[in-house]
C-alpha cells in the first residue's frame, strides 16, 4: 500500500539541442501529435465506478506512466493502492527552483445513459473543432495538457521549475486510497503549490481561476416495506409502499423556499460578505442564455440566491439516482418490497463531510415511518476548499492568462468538488492554484462531454507559461 | 378482428363408456396427469407486457386451445385481436339447460425481479405441496382447473350445463382487444352465468367467495428538467432537479391521514353502510399474523378505516415503479434530465376508470413547477364491480364449497381488479360467481409465486360441484 518500488523506471533523458525552437511554436507543430496521443488515452474506458471496467483502469494507468517517461521525467512509478494506482513521476532540475506538484485524474465517469451519446463514448471524434468522448474533458484532457506542456518545456530546454505529478485513478469515486498515499509520502510529495486543471474557465472570453470548491457528502438510502414484492391489489392501501414513503422522505429535505431541512445542516456555513456577493455576480453572466442551453423556463433554488451563488457559495442537496419496482415496458401492478436513491449534498466552508453525513443519516432514519426499515450507506466525500489570490502562484497563473489569453482571469467560485485541495493543505500544507480550460457547457459527467481543441492546444501553452512566470516571480 | 374464422377446429366426441367412474374418484386418478399438463402449461413464458415473449404468449394460446379439444369441447378457436388472441370452445349438450362462460387468462405478470426466485420461474417445481413458478396460481393454475373438471365431467358423463370457454392473453396488460371481442360477438357468448377462477379464499379453513373487485387506472408519468444530465457540482443548487421534483410530487398526492389529494378523488366513491362494513370485519382475520407474514412493525392507510377495509372496499394509490438518473455500482454525481414513474389507483364503486385518469392527469400536471416539463401517459384501466349474493349461481357455488369443504363460504371483497366483471354485466347483462381458490400468500405478480396442490385439485372437485348444483337449483 502506497508502496511505490513495484514498476519502478529511471529515465536518462537526453537533452533535444538540435535546434532551438519556442515552446509556441514546438505547440503548434505536434498538434496532430498531441491530439492523436490524446485520443489514445480516451479509447480506453478508465471507469472507475464500475467493476467491469476493471482492467482498462488499471490499462489507463499505464498509459500514463508511459506518457510522462517519453515526456521526458526522470522517475515515473506505478504506485499500488487498496484499489487503482496512482501514478508519479519527477523531473528534478535544480534543489533550488521552486517545485510545482502536478495533480490530475485518469478515471472517468460512467458513460451512461449510453443511448443518448450522437457517438460512442470511448471513440472519440471531432465535431466542430471539440473532441466527443467520456473523460476528453473531465479529466484526461486536462491532465493531459501538463504531460504535453512539461514536454514541449523539455525539447524546448524553457523548463524553469522542478516538476512531480501525481495522476490517480480513483477521483470519481471518492479519493479514497489518494489520502492514504498522501499521508505516507509527505517527503516524496514536497512541493511549493500545487497545480491542477480539473475546473473550467467562464468562457472563451473570459478567462477565470476557481478560487473556491464545494465539498460533498454522498450517501445511498435504502427502504425497505415488505419482505417481498406484492400484488398492489391485494395489498394496496393497506401495507406501506415503499417508493410513496421514499418520496415522501426526499420531498421533506427541502422546505418551501429550497432550504435543506437537515437539523444542524447549515450551522457552519461561511457566509459571504456583501462584497463578496457582489464581486461574485460581477462576473459575466446570462440568465436567459443558462436557460435556453438547459432548454429549462426557469432556474430553481434556494430563496434569496442568484444563479451563481446557488451554483457556487451554497450547499445543496441532489438525488442522483433513484429505482424501486417496476421499470421495464408495460406495466406490473406491484407493491415494491424495496425502493433506493442515491442523494448527494454538495459543501461549502466550514462545513464538515462526515458531520454533514452524520446529520443526514441521523435525520433520514428519523423521517422514516414504523411502516418501513431503513438503510444508510455513505458512498464518499470530500471538504470544501477556498485557495488564496494573494499568492506568488496566483499572480503567476494571473500573468499565464494575460500572456496566452490577453485578458487577467476572473476569480471564481465553482460548485464542484476536488476534495483534494483541502487535503493537499491539511496534509502537505500547499496551496492550490486551479487553473481550468473547461466550458461549462462541456457536458462532463454528461452524454456528449466534449472538449474544444482550442481549450486544449491554448492550455498546454499558458501551463508553460504558468511555469515560466512562477520561476520569475520567486526568485 | 374478433374474427374467428382462423384456425378453427371441430372435434368429433367420443363418450367415455368404458366405466362409469365417480368424478372425485377420476379426479384422484388423474392427479399426476393434471399436474404433468398444468407443468407443460407453466413452462412456457407468456408474459403479455413484455414484447420479447410474444412467440410464447401466441403458443400459449395454441397450448391452451389443445387442452380444450383434448378436454372434450365441440368446437375450439383461436380468435385473433388487434394483440394476442382469445381462446374460445364450447361444448353445447342441450339448449334447454343452463350455460356456463368460463372466464380465465394464460398471460402471465413479468417475472421480474429474477434474482429474488428460488428456482427459475418458468421451470415450475414442487416444495412442501406447493407448486413454485409464475402463473402458478395467476392465472394458469386457476385456469387450468376449469379445463380438468370439464374433462372430468366429460369422462364421468356427469356434465350438467352446456359450457362455453373464453381464455384470454391480455390480462395482465388491461384486456383491450377482450373488450372489443365481446362487444362484437354477443350471441357466440349468450350464457347463464360468467364463472371465474382468478381470485383468493381467505384460507384453507375458511373456503369464501369473492363478490367485490376494485377497478384500476394505471399511469406513467415523466418528469423531465435540463435536456441533459448535467454535473451536480457545476449546476445542482441552481437548476431543478427532476428526481426531487418528482419525489415532491408523488409525496403531495397524499395528505396526513393518508387520503389521496386529487380533487373530486372520492366523489363517487360508494361509501358502505355500517352493517356492510361490520359485515366485511367479521371475516376471520388476524392482523398479526398479517404483519408477521410480511415482515413489517406496522400497518399503513387511510385512517379510520381496518386493514379490511382499507385493502378490500376503499380506493388506493401506489407508485409501482419509479427510476431516474444513475442507478449502477457505486456514485455518479449527475443531476439527471429525467425522472418517470409508474402510478396505479385501485378504485371502488361507482368510480369511473377513465374519469379518475383524466383527474390525475389534470391534477398531476398542474402540480409541476415551471422548472420542470411532465408528461403522464396513462396504460390501462378497468372497472371496479359488485357481484351479487342472492343468485341462484351464488347459492349453487355456495352449495359446492359445503360439500368439498364441509363449511359455507364468506362473501368477501377482494382489493384485486377483474375489469372484465364490469364489462360482462355491462356488454353481455351476465353475473359473475368468482370462485376462487388462491390464497393471498401465493405471491401472485411477485417473485416465488405459488399455488397448493391441495387447491389445484380440491378446486377442481368443487367447480364440477358447481356444475352439478347450478342444473339441480336452475330446475
Amino acid at each position: 500500500m502506497a508502496n511505490c518500488t513495484n514498476h519502478v523506471t529511471f529515465v536518462a533523458f537526453k537533452k533535444n539541442t538540435s535546434k532551438r525552437m519556442s515552446p509556441v511554436d514546438y505547440i503548434k507543430d505536434n498538434k496532430q501529435k498531441f491530439l492523436d496521443e490524446l485520443f489514445s488515452l480516451l479509447r480506453i474506458p478508465s471507469v472507475s465506478a464500475d467493476p467491469k471496467y476493471k482492467d482498462d483502469v488499471f490499462k489507463t494507468a499505464d498509459f500514463v506512466k508511459n506518457s510522462l517517461v517519453q515526456a521526458g521525467v526522470d522517475k515515473a512509478e506505478i504506485c499500488p493502492t487498496a484499489g487503482y494506482p496512482i501514478v508519479y513521476g519527477e523531473k528534478m532540475i535544480d534543489p533550488s527552483l521552486p517545485t510545482v506538484l502536478v495533480y490530475g485524474h485518469y478515471d472517468v465517469q460512467p458513460a451512461d445513459p449510453l443511448e443518448l451519446w450522437d457517438s460512442p463514448p470511448f471513440e472519440p471524434v471531432i465535431k466542430n473543432d471539440k473532441i466527443y468522448a467520456r473523460g476528453a474533458c473531465d479529466d484526461k484532457g486536462q491532465m493531459y495538457m501538463h504531460v504535453k506542456a512539461f514536454e514541449t518545456m523539455m525539447k524546448t530546454n524553457t523548463l524553469t521549475c522542478n516538476v512531480k505529478f501525481m495522476i490517480e485513478g480513483e477521483e470519481e469515486v471518492g479519493s479514497e486510497n489518494l489520502e492514504i498515499f498522501v499521508k505516507a509520502n509527505k517527503k516524496k510529495l514536497e512541493a511549493d503549490i500545487i497545480l491542477i486543471s480539473d475546473t473550467s474557465m467562464i468562457s472563451l472570453d473570459t478567462p477565470s481561476i476557481t478560487v473556491g470548491l464545494r465539498g460533498l457528502s454522498y450517501l445511498q438510502v435504502e427502504v425497505t416495506g415488505p419482505d417481498r414484492d406484492l400484488h398492489s391489489g391485494v395489498y394496496g392501501g393497506a401495507v406501506g409502499n415503499p417508493i410513496n414513503e421514499l418520496c415522501k422522505m426526499i420531498a421533506s429535505l427541502k422546505d418551501e423556499k429550497n432550504r435543506i431541512t437537515i437539523p444542524g445542516f447549515y450551522d457552519k456555513v461561511l457566509d459571504l460578505t456583501n462584497e463578496e456577493r457582489k464581486a461574485l455576480n460581477d462576473a459575466p453572466f446570462d440568465l436567459d442564455e443558462y436557460k435556453k442551453d438547459l432548454k429549462i423556463a426557469a432556474v430553481s433554488g434556494e430563496d434569496g440566491y442568484t444563479t451563481l451563488e446557488r451554483a457556487g457559495i451554497r450547499p445543496t442537496l441532489d438525488v442522483n439516482g433513484i429505482w424501486g419496482g417496476y421499470i421495464g415496458e408495460g406495466a406490473k401492478t406491484v407493491l415494491p418490497s424495496k425502493a433506493s436513491a442515491k442523494i448527494s449534498m454538495r459543501l461549502v466552508p466550514n462545513q464538515v463531510s462526515d458531520e454533514i453525513s452524520e446529520l443526514f443519516t441521523k435525520h433520514f432514519e428519523s423521517l422514516a415511518p414504523d411502516t418501513v426499515k431503513v438503510k444508510v450507506i455513505p458512498h464518499h466525500g470530500g471538504e470544501p476548499a477556498v485557495t488564496p489570490t494573494d499568492s506568488v502562484a496566483y499572480a503567476a497563473a494571473s500573468d499565464a492568462f494575460v500572456e496566452a489569453w490577453g485578458k487577467a482571469p476572473i476569480p471564481t467560485r465553482d460548485g464542484g468538488s476536488i476534495p483534494i485541495v483541502s487535503l493537499f493543505k491539511d496534509e502537505l500544507g500547499l496551496d492550490t492554484v486551479l487553473m481550468g480550460f473547461g466550458l461549462d457547457s462541456d457536458a462532463i459527467h454528461s452524454p456528449n462531454e466534449h472538449y474544444g481543441i482550442h481549450n486544449y492546444m491554448k492550455g498546454i501553452e499558458t501551463i508553460t507559461l504558468f511555469y515560466k512566470h512562477y520561476a520569475n516571480r520567486s526568485k
